[in-house]
C-alpha cells in the first residue's frame, strides 16, 4: 500500500506544508476559529493550483490525492502544538515556503506546456500556481494581497518562467530545464528577500471617483 | 407547462430564498443599490454550488433552470416590501437557512459521489455547496467570512457529509443515507446555535511580517 | 505576419485598454508595486472575461491570443509615462471605459448564444464579461466594489442585454441586433452619468447579527 515518495512528493509536501502554515498563521493573527485557520490554510496551499486547473480545464490535483488535505491538518497541529516557538523558525518556514514557490512554478508551467499551450501562457500558469493561493489568502483575512505591494514573490516565479522558456529554445533537456527554473526561482526568491531588493512602487495620482 | 414541484424541489426554493435573503440584508446594512443587494443575494445564493460545479467541471443548475434568479428577485421584493418587520422574522429566517444548509450540503455530496469522486471529495464539495455562497457574499461587502469566525456552519456540513459516509458504508439505502444526512447537518447547526457552541480560536502569536 | 486588425478588434483593444488603464490607477492610488498594478489592471480587463469562459467552459481568449496581456503592458507604460496628465483625460477614458463595456457585452451575450444558452443565460454573461473585471479588481485593492453602491454600470449590460433578446424576437439580422446591443449599452451608461441617474439605495434595518 504504501509507496516510498519520490524526490518531487517530498519537495511537494515541503511546500504545501510551507503555504498552510503561512495561510494559519495569518489566520491566527486574525482570531479566526480552527475550522477557519484550516480553511484558509488550505486556500493558501492549493488556490493557486485550483485556478490553474480550472483554467485549463483538468481536474485539480487535491481532488484526486487527499495529501493535500492531510498535510494541511498537520501544518495545522504543527502550529497549535509549537506556536510560540514559531517565530525562532521564520528562517526555516522561509526556506521552505521558497521550496514551494520553485516548486509550484515547475509543476504549472509543466503542466500548461504539457497541455499544449504556449510558453507565455506556462508562465502565467507558473505565477499562478505558486503565488494565487497567497491572493485568495489574503482576500479572506481581508488585507490587500501582500505580493500587489511588496516583496519579489510572483517575480521569481516569472523569471523562473523565462528561464525554462530559454533552456527549452537552447534544446536542453526536459529535467535540465526544469531543475533550473526551479533553482532560478528559490534564488531570485532568497537574494529578493536578503537585499530588500523590491520593485517600485507605481505613484498614483488621486482618483477623483471611477 | 407548470408541474406540481417534487419535495425536493420545494426545499431547494426555500433554501435559495433564505441564503439569497441573508445576502440582500446584509448588502443593504452596506447602503447597496438595488443592483448590488440582487447581486449580492445572487451570489449567496449560488456561489457555493457554483464553485462546486466549476471544480467538478459540470453546467452550474442556475444556467439551466431559471428559479435562482426568480427566488432571488422574490427575496429582493420581499426585503423591499416588509423589511420593518424583517427583524421579528429572525428565527424563521435561521429555520428556513438551516434548511438550506442541509439541502444544500446532500446535493453537493451525492452531486459528487454520482460523478465518480471519492467521499472525501463529496464530504468537502457538501460542505462548498453549503458554506462557499456566504463567504462569497462575505468577500462582496468586504468583511472577513463570518463563517472562518464564529458558529458552527460549515462544520456542520462536514458532520453530514461524515454520516453520509457511515450510511453508505453500513449499506443503507441511498434516500435514507441522504435524509440522514440532511438531518445531522440541520440538528447540528440548530444545537450549535441554541447552546451556543463554538469551535477554540486559535491564539496567533503576532505575525512581524509574511 | 501581421494581419489588419478588424474593426471589432480595435475596439477591442480600445476597451481592454480602457479597463486595464481603471485598474492601474485604482492600484497606484493604493501604492501598489508595478506588478501588483499591472495585475490589477490586466484583472479588470480580463477578469470578466475569464469568469464568463470558467462557466461556459471553454478556453480564456487571453490563453490564445496574447493581445490582452500585450494592451495592459501598453496601459502601464501610458500610467507611468503621462500619470500627471492623466486627470486630464477622464473624459476620454470614460468614453473608452464606455466603449468596452459596449463591447464586452455584446461579444459575451454573443459567445453564450452561439454556445446554444437560453437568452437569460446570454444576458447575465453579457453583464459578467462587462462588469465582473471591475468587482475583481475593487476586491483586489480590497474596497467594496463600486457597481453595487453607485452608477448604472452593470444595468447598461441588462438593458442592452435585453434589446438583443427583443431584436432576436422581432427577427433582425444578427448584426444588426449586436449593434443595437452595444448602441443601447453606450448610450444607458453615458446618460446615465450626465444626468447622474443612479439606482435607489436598499435601506436597510441593522442586521444584528448573522
Amino acid at each position: 500500500m504504501f509507496e516510498i515518495p519520490s524526490f518531487v512528493e517530498i519537495l511537494d509536501f515541503i511546500g504545501t506544508f510551507a503555504f498552510a502554515i503561512s495561510g494559519i498563521r495569518l489566520a491566527s493573527a486574525k482570531s479566526f476559529d480552527w475550522f477557519g485557520a484550516y480553511v484558509v490554510g488550505l486556500a493558501t496551499a492549493i488556490g493557486g493550483g485550483t485556478l490553474r486547473d480550472l483554467l485549463l480545464d483538468v481536474t485539480p490535483a487535491w481532488m484526486i490525492d487527499p495529501m493535500y488535505l492531510i498535510c494541511t491538518a498537520l501544518a495545522m497541529f504543527f502550529v497549535i502544538l509549537f506556536r510560540q516557538y514559531l517565530i525562532h523558525l521564520n528562517n526555516t518556514f522561509f526556506i521552505f515556503d521558497s521550496i514551494g514557490l520553485a516548486l509550484f512554478t515547475v509543476v504549472g508551467a509543466t503542466k500548461s506546456l504539457d497541455l499544449g499551450y504556449s510558453f507565455w501562457v506556462a508562465i502565467i500558469m507558473g505565477s499562478i500556481t505558486g503565488a494565487a493561493g497567497g491572493v485568495i489568502r489574503d482576500v479572506f483575512i481581508n488585507e490587500i494581497p501582500l505580493i500587489f505591494r511588496k516583496e519579489i514573490y510572483a517575480m521569481a516565479c516569472v523569471v523562473g518562467g523565462i528561464v525554462l522558456w530559454l533552456c527549452y529554445i537552447v534544446g536542453f533537456e526536459s529535467y535540465i530545464s526544469q531543475i533550473a527554473c526551479g533553482a532560478t526561482v528559490f534564488i531570485v526568491r532568497i537574494i529578493a528577500v536578503k537585499y530588500k531588493i523590491t520593485l517600485p512602487i507605481l505613484k498614483g495620482e488621486p482618483v477623483d471617483d471611477k
